[in-house]
């Protein structure tokens, strides 16, 4: 049995979206950020970084979106949700994921996490004004060079589609347009219609 | 053949430590990003992010350690550089590699990088003040949680292994003390006695 931690709003989303498409079996634990309950002990003790998303398999825990992402695609092959026979292609998907990991969340993240960089206030705003700036340049490169219609890797539909349309479900927040980026438009639209975002959207707006 | 881009000092000593453990061909390309190399218009035309590694392949250019880590690590099996037979094993290193790029480097980037996230000149002094605290923080949890030991995922020798050494070896740079962190302190001696990891020091201190 696998166990998904998440928090409404968060990043977990794309791995909520990957295991709806997975077709495998698993529960749902909804934790409330805003109540702290990803640093109460008993999270911790299930992941120690205090952060979603956590899916605890049989074998122990795994946590970290790439990764998550990656494991639902190998132990689910029927999904075809990762080209998992071609390192290369693999590599790519990879890669793609990491860029929305270490550069678009880290971007937004300056929104609302400032306080994990600097315990300043007036530093703070200033990196809050920038946010719109950061994810801009982002989702332009994004539309421009890294997504290749009309999935992310190109015809076949894979997890990374599961992370970048979560990303791109923040871009009204952090007051970017997201129509100015065609593509990523017709790829957000195109996810909205697919029963396994919606019902991934159902639990994450609970 | 694989053509390898890295810069001296850069997170890009890890997959070129993996390059060399893995027995792989390769040719090896410097930038020097003061000199702005990594945004010349050929560079470019290689990764558009203007950032390093990038390995260019017969089949197209991967970026990102992660990607390049399991790569490499996929595409050289007989090195046994990951756990490639088990999904949830390969997750586990693969959840320690994001945990290295999209929270410590992302902290230890608030050194010299803190242009990417505001405009104010105090803001980035006061980014610059928190690096020790953030990267000490962090590596308490890979030295109490995450780090099997001896090597990263316990007995067996991985590219994690790679990527730790290489935040490690910035640790005195960011003013913390590496020895505080009895197993990261073991790790870091354990891996400069692999000839591997000496001949991709020298070749990224040139």
């Amino acid at each position: 049995m696998l166990t998904f931690y998440y928090a409404p709003g968060s990043c977990a989303l794309a791995s909520l979206i990957a295991l709806q498409e997975s077709g495998l079996a698993f529960e749902h634990r909804r934790l409330i950020l805003a109540n702290g309950d990803q640093r109460q002990p008993d999270y911790l003790a299930i992941n120690p970084k205090g952060r979603v998303p956590a899916l605890v398999t049989d074998k122990g825990v795994l946590t970290e979106n790439i990764a998550i992402l990656a494991y639902i695609a190998q132990i689910a092959p029927a999904a075809k949700l990762a080209p998992l026979d071609d390192p290369f292609e693999f590599g790519q998907m990879q890669a793609f994921n990491s860029y929305l990991s270490s550069t678009v969340h880290v971007n937004h993240a300056h929104k609302g996490r400032g306080t994990r960089w600097t315990d300043d206030a007036a530093a703070i705003e200033t990196m809050k004004a920038k946010v719109p700036q950061t994810m801009t340049e982002s989702f332009a490169l994004l539309e421009d060079k890294l997504l290749k219609g009309p999935w992310v890797m190109g015809e076949q539909y894979t997890v990374a589609d599961c992370y970048l349309f979560t990303m791109a479900k923040w871009l009204p927040g952090d007051n970017v347009d997201r129509d100015q980026f065609a593509k990523v438009s017709a790829h957000y639209a195109r996810m909205l219609e697919r029963p396994a975002v919606q019902t991934a959207l159902a639990i994450d707006e609970g």
